[in-house]
């Protein structure tokens, strides 16, 4: 059996029950392996968050297609991501840095230039790090945060009855990407802030700590995969459904317009495209303006309602047209593609 | 300007002095690029201690010539050793894996469980990664720990006077490398020790709590890139000099046998062979005793005194056969061989 027969998801599952632990390796493990970062307890008033993520040359990114400066942005922003849907604050960062030879020295300040910019504008810097020769670029990045005992968002938490709310718009880096790939000008007024999004997207962390200060979400995740997917690991965590509305998906108008010149379905860009790092929110209904309000007040980002938390029994749907569609797990999948 | 031009430790010192970092990045950066880890305040008893290191096939390690299961105890205790160095206690790892997708899923178990079973001989156990396709095998490991507040071993701390102690013997790993490059039998009695050493080295976590516990070290290094290079890492953090004893360097009997049959030199070997992943340590020479003594009845592991500390402007020198010679870091560089 090889890795591609049973892709990226079934590897997890596989190794995340490979090995039994030692009671004593599982001291101060809040939350491990399932969640968008670890949680640990290091006994302060704070929980350290920790959270890896790797980016491969020709498979997350090509050198013709984006420079270094926002390729560093962009690594950085992947993994802030991830301590905003924890409601956490990013803190430290280390960097593992594998370079053909031949690179120019130029391109690999650029990266780190962009990667310490980006983590600088949310409070976080590179404390250690580690370089080595490879034929393909590799940029890994370990990311540290913190959040305050009792603030943390989980994916765990979702009950039946709870909105699901999701910040800013879906699908515009699908839409920045098929524009790229189509050869459309990416200095096209439309076309320009999907590129932008695809390339630097913003990660949420402020609106993450606005949401945990509230105290009222019942679980969290950002949308990396794409929202059917990354909605799918909250229903799985929660043991919960999903009904989604595709009338209510924010979808921008940029990202219908240039999905109507590809010939490509904007809600499907929105369920699947992946890669929008914005987070999906699941609370109590009444919660819900307040979460809005707080969000918008931070930050300025929208908080949109586009369904709700359902019975595990009751499956997960999105109505479209009338019409009841599974909402099925399409997502990126790194060994399927 | 290339990379293979200025090298790795060129490179390292463009980045680390490249993007000014916003204060309050620094907020809790007890040390940051520099040292085997950073350490870091996180408001509890313990300093925080994080590295990472990421192993690249055919840079690192080669799929032929060694086995998941051991590339997996590898690459974990080239992270303990880091953390060991410190003084500290491995506690928690997050582990990016790239793979070509036609890899067996039973090679990733394998590794997953050598890498597992490694640090949980440390008390250390995974709590998160990432994984992804590649065209060439990626290991990239994140490995956190803890040490009490003052018990942290640094690489700065060295002074004029202080001895120059080593755990274990030098040179075996790179002995077994070349063992194995010459195509010698690996079930030799005289070579399996050495391709031990050299394919799973033992992290001296033990040895360096035992260091720290007393309280008497003024700094500390593992020995990776070899004793050469590594001092002068310690000589550069503490602006001092060194004067190493040829004659002293513990060599073991198997490592002057395989280095005869191959011609090779087996102080270099100590010097500059890299991967012994032995502790260096310097203390005052009235406790070299005491430390000794320590690490003996913390793990039954030796420390040998192989030279002393100088003042910078004296330099840093090997004695052999009565001459003077220049210690030069002469230990690996990724991006200059």
């Amino acid at each position: 059996m090889r890795v591609r027969d049973i892709g990226e998801f079934g590897l997890i599952e596989r190794i995340a029950t490979l090995v039994p632990r030692p009671p004593e390796a599982d001291r101060g493990v809040v939350l491990g392996i399932g969640d968008d970062t670890a949680a640990l307890d290091v006994g302060g008033p704070y929980l350290l968050l920790a959270t890896i993520d790797i980016q491969v040359e020709g498979r997350h990114f090509r050198r013709e297609r984006i420079d270094p400066l926002r390729l560093g942005r962009r690594t950085a922003a992947i993994n802030l991501s991830d301590i905003g849907a924890m409601g956490g604050a990013p803190r430290w960062a280390l960097v593992s840095l594998a370079l053909p030879p031949d690179l120019a020295v130029a391109w690999v300040e650029d990266l780190y230039r962009g990667l310490a910019a980006e983590l600088g504008r949310f409070g976080a810097a590179v404390v250690g790090g580690n370089l080595s020769s490879s034929e393909q670029i590799v940029v890994d990045l370990a990311l540290l945060g913190e959040v305050e005992r009792g603030r943390l968002l989980r994916r765990d938490g979702a009950r039946p009855g709870d909105v699901i709310l999701v910040t800013g718009t879906l699908g515009a880096s699908a839409a920045g990407r098929f524009a790229l790939e189509a050869g459309l000008d990416p200095a096209d007024p439309q076309v320009a802030p999907l590129v932008e999004a695809h390339l630097t997207p913003t990660p949420r962390v402020a609106e993450g700590q606005a949401v945990a200060a509230t105290g009222r979400a019942t679980a969290a995740i950002d949308l990396s995969d794409g929202l059917s997917s990354d909605l799918g690991h909250v229903c799985d965590a929660s043991n919960v459904g999903a009904l989604v509305d595709a009338a209510r998906l924010p979808i921008g108008a940029e990202t219908r317009a240039v999905a109507a010149r590809l010939g490509l379905d904007p809600v499907a860009l929105a369920l699947a495209g992946g890669e929008d790092y914005e987070l999906l929110i699941t609370a109590p209904s009444a919660a819900a303006p307040e979460l809005a309000a707080a969000v918008r007040t931070a930050t300025g980002v929208s908080l949109t309602t586009i369904g709700e938390v359902t019975p595990a029994a009751a499956g997960r749907w999105l109505v479209r047209d009338g019409a009841r569609l599974p909402l099925a797990a399409t997502g990126w999948d790194h060994f399927r593609r």
